[in-house]
């Protein structure tokens, strides 16, 4: 498989994340109303998010209308031809709203259920991570370069990262635990920017925990596509979201799961 | 007291940083060579972190030769005239390593040991924060706009930052973590940058300890000049390094104190 293959569907998904950069741009490190999605928790989705999205979906129904649409903020659209989009309007939605600027748009297409190509973008900054079978790319100001992940051999040589340590709880945080002491460094705080740095050779595994499908399909594409490997915490399937490794080349992932697979759900 | 007082000295900054921008760019997210600077621990020091503090000094010795220079990597200038330039050529050399685009190059301007003007650069997104007795500014692309802190009134309502919650050990991280639970929500891995989110108003509270003089010098200035508040963990002077309290503004300070004060050093 190649990037020609694909070529057709990855320039509808990077129309479709041209449109979110125009859609959030009014927003970001603007005052937001921030609305509390659930009672208990705190779940910023603002303005940005919705108009965001609505904006992919606008492309989608115009290029291509029989695919469905599952995205974070509104109602899931059917397919008619087994092609999925998933999307994620701002992935990191807690960075955004404090003007860091690692949040990101996720946007996947699956087929049959299997997601077949990602992209990752960063409107701020302006970074763009694509991911297809095959290959993954990392453009920026209009110059486009393929990307691999590095093949860091020891464990005790690994740069980890992961969102926020406080999210594991019990089992979950010895794991975590276990593995954060024995990699060379951690680095938190990133959300899926941090598995874009694992595609481009800056970092060498990324845990995480309690994710969404949307949260998840658009990295697997980018991650593999860049020499790395990504899956659930037993090593199975992860496009369905949950607990997640992602590892930059086989090895290392059999390492880093041997910590983390006595956790998992 | 105001810009055009300390205009003169904030070109010489800009001039600098400029220079600390050129000599870094060769090496962000190439493959770089790590040296262990202490035999104990993880401190890496990278050829990007020489070549950027001497260009900086290149600069300074062309533009203000009697001013005393304070650098992370290389030997201190003595003073000539009471000013001492401070400079940390990559703060965050952890995220940079990991290609991260959230480290910063710090320049602060002392007078008689009292930063006057700050500056935090991110050469990567191209973003720039200064900070003089009486304002603060972000520039980028050759626009630059003033910034202030916000006014989040409650504790409850404040995000929260520091780079990492496992560096603190004991009673700090006993205080860290009630202070935590007290915010709506906290983010971690931002070094300097955080700060320059602070005078931004994207966040409210920063939390950090064991910090050098070169790594918080620069951002005194910053923070000040955006209205917030920046002093240790007993409220006193930080210039010095050690354990820092940033919030947006002397009321936040001020219940984020009583949190920290048991455990300040």
């Amino acid at each position: 498989m190649s990037y020609s293959q694909y070529q057709a569907d990855l320039e509808i998904a990077i129309r479709v994340a041209d449109a979110a950069r125009s859609a959030i741009a009014p927003y970001f490190r603007q005052a937001l109303q921030v609305e509390n999605k659930l009672a208990g928790g705190f779940d910023p989705v603002t303005a940005a998010d919705r108009a965001s999205e609505m904006a992919m979906r606008a492309v989608l129904a115009e290029l291509a209308p029989d695919d469905g649409i599952l995205g974070e903020e509104l109602p899931d659209q059917p397919s008619r031809n087994g092609r999925q989009w998933v999307l994620d309007p701002i992935d990191g939605t807690r960075a955004f709203i404090a003007g860091l600027p690692t949040w990101t748009v996720l946007i996947a297409l699956s087929e049959n259920r299997r997601p077949r190509i990602g992209l990752i973008d960063q409107p701020h900054i302006g970074e763009r991570f694509t991911g297809w079978p095959g290959g993954a790319s990392y453009s920026r100001g209009g110059q486009s370069l393929p990307i691999s992940t590095r093949k860091t051999a020891l464990l005790a040589d690994a740069i980890l990262a992961t969102t926020d340590a406080f999210l594991f709880q019990g089992a979950e945080w010895q794991a975590f635990d276990g593995l954060r002491q024995a990699v060379r460094l951690s680095r938190y705080g990133y959300d899926a920017y941090a598995y874009a740095m694992l595609a481009q050779g800056g970092v060498d595994l990324v845990v995480e925990s309690a994710l969404q499908p949307y949260d998840v399909q658009a990295l697997i594409p980018v991650v593999q596509g860049a020499g790395g490997v990504i899956t659930n915490w037993r090593g199975g399937d992860c496009s369905g979201g949950g607990q997640v490794l992602a590892a930059a080349h086989p090895g290392l992932h059999a390492e880093a799961l041997a910590w983390l697979r006595a956790a998992a759900l």
